[in-house]
């Protein structure tokens, strides 16, 4: 079974689940404004003209495409019922919709996650008119719960290509940190990762630019923007976030060494505490992760071990779902805050993968935070890779 | 200047000659679902946070973006000024909006043109939520005149990319002559044209599974299916459609070859007759584009040196514009069918490029297409590269 397959199949037990008679994807021209749910419906390739990809809960699965794209679409083995058109799209959708008389029409409208939103405002406006006057058009809901759940609980597959993008990460950090140099620049320290990335015949994680971010000391601006000319010096801290993507899954690692200056053997006990509060942060996030637990709460439990050690709390959320893309929304590790709207109140459940990323700031030797990724299972969660158990140490 | 700021100037020009005092390209997590201006307004990276990108008729140019952001976004040199913000983007984004006190607030939705149609519909739905009892709510308008524009009148730059785009494409096609023989099937052909596009460091100038497409002889399906098991046999047509993606420029090309029969020197005469009226319906084509010309005039001129010889109309447009994107928006050489919406009624433009690439199938040959892309001036039309002048003639 391809992953496509797979995932078809599982979106009809959600659909089940959360009680939506059908789940429309509703896109054309998908190489100008490509629908996240594109990937788990139809795959890497596009569609021209436009398409209707429809699951129910009964367990149909009909595609509306273009006349020419029938066969492409026929060859993916979703579908049972593959209906080409030539003039518009419009009448054979209303019919079929009307065929299947739903109660409930799930589109990829969402508020709150970026990849259940793919159907565009036109796109919305063009499905409304050709529903009006019908009683389907008062029917719409958002699908961010199927796509939740769909995205968020991976198959055994998916799960072990995120395994593996996590080990070639670690293969890359190992090349890396026999690399470091003091007076290396953080540019140059990035482009030695860009060579070992490519020498994979992979991608980043997420834009290169920015992958790896890598931070020398304390001057270098951590957040979202790339490696700078700053170089690394003795007696500071060099921090990575990083990241591959492999078989389009993504791993999101964020890894941290010292630089040794003359003379010393190991890093300051300011230092190397720092690293183990966070160290101890992430062990009891992953301790406290079960199923049907709020992210929020688990963000609490982290974000607790760093503030109870007396440092400043960190202002982004503790962990994220990682898949096809390194910030794969739903159910968010985060503090209730507004800008990260219901996603910390979801739930965790079985099937997720999530980061784990507290991080605190050490003034006059730079940035500490670490990143691992774990699975959740019905008996908790599982690191997916070895976490980081010691500091990286680089010889001045 | 790079070419998101020469794009940006530009940008600017054509707000002034539409008459729009205010174009807001409104986005979030861009790497779940991009909005095609940001090619245009950032370059190849992504934003996380909510960001408005926002050019004004009287010459501002602002970004509000989430404060980890504001580097990047400086970096670019586009922006004078650039807005972090922390909490949430409303109220600095009405604020800004209220200073600017817009007649017109063009935002990306469109019917007609997918690349101009980046706006989600919860993405709209929040920002006319943040304009509520202010009267911008009810000033918002399309900016596909404005993306159409800006995307559809190439600087000299963008024009060198496709030429060089375009002469990759030539050389590619020379070595895919070279390799065909007869029982080589097209799947064996496509996959030797992607070792040499992966030769280039290049991508594809569409899907690769489609690209290039490649129909041998009469019973290949033309259209949007990739390359079968079909072998390549004497007495029949091989047609390629073809493009690359350099310096994310693209070409559409289409070839035609013909395989000797044992002891023929040269294409049957129905074969050479076929090819000669694509030659001049192409020509007819590009002799008739001029600035300033409905698409659709231009479409008919073609489609009547077909009709006239008595083959069969195509059932699609005669051409279309090139760019970032092998199919990109705005006037289309098209018959003024319901399916083109009013693209064919859109006027060419000097700094276009164009495709022209009718078509027509002879019986038991196979399809007889070409394609050529060409270049709009005030003095006409020019093509960029060497059209094809003969059917090229493979050795049985």
């Amino acid at each position: 079974m391809t992953l496509i397959q797979e995932k078809a199949t599982q979106a009809i037990d959600i659909l089940k689940e959360k009680e939506i008679d059908l789940w429309i994807t509703f896109v054309r021209e998908t190489s100008g404004v490509r629908d996240p749910a594109m990937d788990f419906l139809f795959g890497l390739g596009d569609l021209t003209w436009p398409s209707a990809l429809m699951l129910t809960r009964s367990g149909e699965r009909i595609a509306i495409v273009g006349r020419y794209e029938t066969e492409v679409v026929e060859r993916l083995g979703v579908y049972s019922k593959v209906i080409g058109y030539d003039a518009g799209i419009s009448h054979v959708l209303v019919e079929t919709i009307r065929q299947i008389n739903p109660r409930q029409i799930a589109v990829n409208t969402s508020h709150n996650n970026v990849h259940a939103d793919g159907l565009t405002h036109a796109m919305y406006e063009m499905l409304t008119s050709y529903l009006k006057g019908s009683p389907y058009a008062e029917r719409l809901v958002s699908s961010e719960p199927v796509i939740n759940a769909l995205r968020g609980r991976k198959s055994p597959a998916e799960v072990e290509r995120i395994r593996q993008a996590i080990a070639t990460t670690a293969e890359i950090y190992s090349e890396i940190f026999a690399f470091l140099r003091v007076g290396k620049t953080e540019l140059e320290v990035a482009k030695f990762a860009h060579g070992l990335v490519n020498q994979h015949g992979l991608g980043t994680a997420w834009e290169i630019e920015q992958c790896p971010m890598v931070n020398a000391g304390p001057e270098s601006p951590v957040g979202h923007s790339g490696p700078t000319e700053l170089t690394i010096q003795p007696g500071q801290l060099v921090h990575f976030d990083f990241g591959v993507r492999q078989d389009d899954y993504c791993s999101d690692i964020q890894r941290l060494a010292y630089v040794l200056r003359p003379g010393e053997m190991q890093a300051p006990p300011e230092v190397q505490h720092g690293f183990e509060v966070i160290r101890q942060a992430i062990e009891a996030a992953r301790a406290a992760l079960k199923p049907g637990l709020p992210g929020k709460q688990i963000d609490a439990t982290a974000r607790a071990v760093v503030t109870g050690a007396g440092f400043e709390e960190y202002k982004y959320a503790t962990g994220h779902q990682l898949g096809r893309v390194a910030h794969d929304g739903g159910a968010l590790l985060g503090p209730p805050w507004e800008r990260y709207g219901e996603s910390p109140d979801q739930l965790v459940e079985s099937g997720n993968v999530f980061t784990i990323e507290p991080g605190l700031a050490l003034p006059g030797y730079g940035y500490v935070g670490l990143e691992e990724d774990v699975l959740i299972t019905e008996n908790g969660a599982q690191y997916l890779g070895a976490p980081q158990a010691d500091l990286v140490l680089i010889q001045a």
